[in-house]
Formats: structure tokens, C-alpha cells, sequence
């Protein structure tokens, strides 16, 4: 008997199931139940029933962003044009723009609006084949609005075909004395979201401007021991020693690291800790000095990469663009920018069933408009998803236009 | 009587009707007939009958893409792969790569295949807001092929809603005397292109390795006299002078400029000849040194955007980036921006009745799914796009996913 939710898709051009592993055409990709059953070439032997011929199209895992601030209030779209006429971000920032101008828009937002609008965000990734994404809170710097935050990107979770992964993320300090606001996003901010279930990660920006990698690590060590997971905003715009120091300690990922210095690399090494290059910011904010691939290859480290998805330093829901980016600028291979959007962000966020294909895993996967799954890195910024599955269903479907859109 | 060809659009969030004309909302754009017929606020009298409802949506003319290479065959995925790698463009080109590769493969390809592929590359250019579009030949080198690609060019304009203008690019020399190939061009190509009238304009590339600039200016001349606008590729790789030159004889655009002198700036501006910027060759190269407006800016020079698409150099059909860089790297406002993705290619093509949403001009035109247009640029690489007019008629229609996409 077969059952019609076993599907197997056939005449795949290409399919990458991970790094390692992309089987060129004609293929086939079997799923069963949500899952991912079997896989192979269209001459080995493949399950009965039901077949969806994909005529040469490229099948990839649903990609995966592991670094966003999707959720916030308000727009800064004069800012990149100040920073164009040459104000710069410091002007800004005293003028009240920058972070501060999101934080109390955010303040100021109803829950449902921010709701309204990161669902049309979701829908931005979605287009472009995400199909699990991290959202962290941090426009509230204060206990109800980090709590707002997190209602909101769990309401998302419910309501958005994507899976939302939330992170608390202790952004810069605010009030009159730091010190009291560490203490009370260790004793009280922490203990009510691991309560809540509100997130399932920790993340702390330590920089000169943020906070410091004393108060980093004391609130990343009241986070683990709340048995959350453990990212950090390392080495951005100097270096601080966060990312070395968070990878000791367990750390999923250290994210930027602008200036991560040696030690830093050989830590992270070491333990097992993901490094998250988010190359959207240098677009945002007219700089391009982007760190390379090779420092991180030479010791191991698995590089993800992301977009930083926020209102001001990084505007841009286009996750394949920063595979390109890295291509073009930062010495990854292809097979490096297809690993570091799907195998490797989900392991920054401790996920085992997303970000490859193998058999047992979610089937979550694009079918892309075209036979070789490299084109959506070089022919950059150009929408090449045909269709989006997540657990086996059709979550979103490309609308040709039908002039010259084929099949 | 009221005509069913009569429609106005009302409560426009913000109306983009040219440079210097932009109408904050709300808003109303009368059309009738396939042409713009009034525009103005909501409180000044307007058409009465049949309206649609933006409900605060943007409004910007159709978007103007003026210089591409979308007809071609083959695929150079490995190249740009190749040079993350360390290769550089000159070893690419010893291997038989490069433009090369690209002449063989579009020597190759049937004339039904170069138009399927030319067809999609269409669509997405649409799908970002594009409405008319010139596309060049080139990769032939050969009169047949060259012939063959023109063909190619009518059919596409025939047969796509968007305005498809063909232009011949004398574009390298080929074979083992070149200067038969300049007198070929002269005699043969540009006559048979005009008798048939496959071709409104005429491009060359001047530089090191292309014509050089007295052959350049042959060839111009011979174009200017059989009655076809004038187009140059001008001082990108080096400085040849052509584009002063060019500007003296009258032709309407220079494009690249990278290595533009002072003597070629003031002869662009005495004569009116618009600069087109290309800054999507930044991320197909992995260089990012880009001409910055000022320099165009003081010397009176209206300065053009565009994609250069093609499949080596600048991989891209998204418009909209380009205006994101040139904000971002170039110095550009986000006028500059949106002028230079609208009015100025339109009046590098020599066109009167695209560009702007004037009285008279055709209803060309984009209703965005944000309220503020600049929002194309800030929020980059990112599609804006609600829906396209051409003519007054919707020729492409963004779909939602159903779940979070407001109306």
C-alpha cells in the first residue's frame, strides 16, 4: 500500500544534501511523513508511488539565518541617506538615530503591529528559500519590552510556516548604572524567559560601546547554567576577547569577529565554536572590509554565514546575496557559501534536523528555477526559487509572470 | 461619459512624478489611454469615475534599464567561482574563458534557445520593476551572429510586455586583421542593421584590449551618419579619451568612466552626454573601487545607473542594488538614486516618453508595497515591487505567500 504522504521527487539536475555530498543529476529525493527518506542517482533503485518530475531543477536544503533583529519599530531609511551625504554613524547616534531611535520606536509599538510586520518580514526569507530563521529581542533594554519582543517572536512561531528560533539578546546597557542592569538581566530577565520558554538562546553584544566581557561573561554563565544556548556579538569593532573566552564556556557561535585576534581562533577551534560572518553590514553602512575565509579554514573553524537582518546596519532579508558576498570578496568556494547558509548556521543554532538532507531529517528543502544550485550565488540578488517545502508541504510557490517564466 | 480606458489612482502614499517633482501624500495619477493624464495631492480636484484604491502605497515610474548584455548562451558560474579561488581574469581568458567562452557558446546556440533564455531574463528584470530595457549585441564577432543576436532582440521586444530597445555593440576585434573587421562593421553591419531595423543605437568598446579610440571614432561616425544613436564603453580598464571624443560628436551616453580625466568630463558636460555608472561589475569581480558622483556632480553630468547585466561581469538583473550601492559607495542621495534609475537612462536611450510620469508620457510606472519609495534602496536587494503598468496595463503582479503580505 502506498501512502500518500510519501512523495519522491525525480530528474532533480542537481542535490545537495551537505557539504560533502551533492549528487549530480538526474537524482531523486524521497520523503516520508515530513522526513527525508532515501536519496540517489535516477539509476539506483528508488521507492514506488507517487512522483513529482522536477525536469532538471536543483533541489537544496531550506536555508538557514541564524543571526536577525527582524523584529523592531520604525524605519531608519534617512540614516543611509545621511551616512551617503556624510554624516557619520557617531552623528547620527548623537542626534538620537542609530539603535536608540529603533529602541523607542520599538518601546512605543503595539504588540500586533510588530507581529503585522515580522510576518511580512518572514515572508522576505521565505522567498528567498529560508525556511528556519533566529530572531533575538534587544530593542527594549528594559524587562517589558524584551518580554514584548519575545511574545511577539513566539506568535510568529505559531503563526508563520517558517520555525522561529528566539534569542535574548542583551544588547547595549541603558539607565544610569550598568551594573544594576546586568544584575537584573541575570536574576530576573533570564529566569523568566527560561520559565516562559520564551527563547532558547542567550546572546550579549560585548564591545566598547556595549557591554563589556566581564558583564558578557558573568550574564553568558548565568545563561548557561539557565541551560540556554550561548551566542555572542565578538570582536565587531575592537577586540575584546569575548569570542575566546564565550567559546570556553560552550558557546554555539561567536558572530562579526571584525578583529578576532589568534587566540580567539584557536579557542574557538578548539571547542567546536561556529564563526557567523554577517557581510550585509558593509552594504548598509558604505564600508567593504570584509573578513576573509582563510584564518578561519586554516583552524578548523566552520564559518555560517547570515545577514544581521536590522533597521540600520544591515537592511537586507536577502541571504543568498551574502553567499555572493563571501564569494566575491571573502575567498569562500561555492560549496563554502552553500554550507555557511544552510549545514552551519543551524549548528550555530544547536538544530540537528535542519540545513542538510539526510535521510531522517526534516524535509525541508527549495526547489530552485534552475539546474545547477551555484546560480543562486553567482547570478546574485535574483530570486531563483521555484518552491519552498518545509516538512514536506508547500509553504511558497514562485508566481511567473507568464511570458517567458518556463515550467 | 465616462471611459472605461480612464482610471485614477488614489491615496498614493508618496508619487515619484520626475527629479524635483515629488508628491508627498496622499496622492492621485490619472491615466487615460495608456498615458499619464493628471496627477496631484488629494485635495486638488481630480477625474471623477473609475478609481483604485493604493491605500498608501508608492508610486515611481517604471524603472529604465539602459545598458545590458541579456542575449547570450551559456553559463560562466565557474569563473566567478574560479577567481574566488585566486585565478585572475587574464589567466581565465588564456584558458578560452571569459568573453570568448561566451562568443562560442552564442555562436552555438539556436536562435528559439537564445530567446527562451532572453524571455526569462526579461521577466526578471520586470519582476524588479523594469519597464523598458535596452539589451546589446556583441558576442558574436561575426556577421551572422551578430545579425542572429538582433533578430533574437526584435522577437523579445515583440513578444514581452516590456520595451525592448537593440542596440550594436562593435565590441572586441576578432580575427587576424582587424582593421577588416572595423571596415566590416562600417560598411556592412551598421548599413544592413539600419535597412532592417534591427537597431536604433550603436556602441563600441574602446579600451587596451577592445578598438582602439581612432578605430572607436570610425566606427561612431559611420553610425552618426546612417542615423543610429550613439553609445560607447569608455574608459573602464584604461584611459583612451573616447568619451570626450564621443560627447563631441553627440553621443548621448559614455559608459563605465572608472579612468574618466578632466578634458573627458568637460566635453560630456559642454555636449550634454550622460555618464552611465555600473557598479554591479563590484561583486561579479570581487573589486569594489567605485567612481564616486561628485566628480560628475560639479561638472553638471547627469549620471545614469544600470546593471551591465551579463554573465561575466556583473551576473545581476537587480536594478534596484545598483541604486543601493551608488548610495552606499558612491556618494548618490537617494534622488540621485532614483533619477539615475529612471530619467537619466531614459534620456541615455534617447527617450522622451519613459522615465518620468509627466502629462503625455505612457503610464509606465511601479506601485511598490511600502508607503515610502526610497525604501527600494534602503532596504536593499529586497523586492519592492507590487505591481507593474506598462501602457497603463498591469504587465506583472508580485504574490504574496498568503501569509503575512498586507494586501
Amino acid at each position: 500500500m502506498q501512502q500518500e504522504n510519501e512523495i519522491t521527487f525525480v530528474n532533480i539536475g542537481n542535490l545537495w544534501i551537505k557539504r560533502g555530498l551533492n549528487i549530480v543529476g538526474p537524482a531523486f529525493l524521497s520523503i516520508k511523513n515530513g522526513k527525508i527518506r532515501s536519496f540517489g542517482c535516477m539509476d539506483e533503485p528508488r521507492p514506488r508511488g507517487r512522483t513529482v518530475d522536477l525536469e532538471g531543477r536543483a533541489v537544496i536544503p531550506g536555508l538557514v539565518e541564524c543571526h536577525t533583529h527582524l523584529v523592531f519599530g520604525g524605519n531608519r531609511a534617512d540614516e543611509f541617506g545621511q551616512r551617503a551625504g556624510g554624516v557619520t554613524y557617531e552623528d547620527i547616534a548623537r542626534q538620537g538615530g542609530g539603535i536608540m531611535a529603533t529602541v523607542a520606536a520599538t518601546r512605543g509599538a503595539a504588540e500586533e503591529d510588530l507581529f503585522e510586520s515580522g510576518m511580512q518580514r518572514l515572508d522576505r526569507f521565505m522567498s528567498v528559500g529560508v525556511t528556519t530563521i533566529e530572531v533575538k529581542s534587544g530593542y527594549g533594554l528594559d524587562f517589558e519590552t524584551e518580554m514584548k519582543m519575545l511574545r511577539v517572536i513566539r506568535q510568529l512561531n505559531d503563526a508563520h510556516p517558517l520555525d522561529v528560533r528566539a534569542t535574548l539578546l542583551a544588547h547595549i546597557p541603558d539607565g544610569p548604572e550598568r551594573g544594576v542592569m546586568v544584575n537584573e538581566i541575570a536574576r530576573k530577565w533570564i529566569p523568566e524567559v527560561v520559565k516562559q520558554g520564551l527563547a532558547t538562546q542567550f546572546d550579549v553584544f560585548c564591545d566598547d560601546i556595549a557591554f563589556d566581557a566581564r558583564e558578557s561573561m558573568l550574564l553568558l554563565r548565568a545563561a548557561k547554567d539557565a541551560g540556554l544556548g550561548l551566542r555572542v556579538h565578538a570582536e565587531q569593532l575592537s577586540h575584546t576577547g569575548i569570542s575566546g573566552q564565550a567559546a570556553r564556556i560552550g558557546a554555539l557561535s561567536a558572530d562579526h569577529l571584525d578583529h578576532a585576534e589568534e587566540d580567539d581562533l584557536t579557542a574557538m577551534a578548539d571547542f567546536g565554536t561556529i564563526a557567523v560572518l554577517l557581510p550585509g553590514c558593509g552594504i548598509s553602512m558604505g564600508i567593504l572590509d570584509l573578513p576573509r575565509i582563510e584564518q578561519f579554514r586554516e583552524k578548523g573553524i566552520l564559518v555560517a554565514l547570515s545577514t544581521d537582518y536590522n533597521p540600520g546596519s544591515s537592511v537586507t532579508t536577502n541571504l543568498p546575496l551574502m553567499g555572493s558576498l563571501a564569494v566575491a570578496y571573502m575567498g569562500f568556494s561555492y560549496e563554502d557559501a552553500m554550507a555557511g547558509v544552510t549545514e552551519y548556521p543551524a549548528d550555530a543554532l544547536g538544530l540537528d534536523d535542519a540545513g542538510t538532507l539526510e535521510t531522517g531529517k526534516k524535509a525541508d528543502f527549495v526547489v530552485q528555477d534552475t539546474a545547477d544550485w551555484r546560480d543562486i550565488f553567482y547570478e546574485y540578488a535574483t530570486p531563483h526559487v521555484r518552491r519552498v517545502y518545509k516538512s514536506g508541504e508547500v509553504i511558497y510557490e514562485a508566481c511567473g509572470s507568464g511570458h517567458g517564466r518556463s515550467g
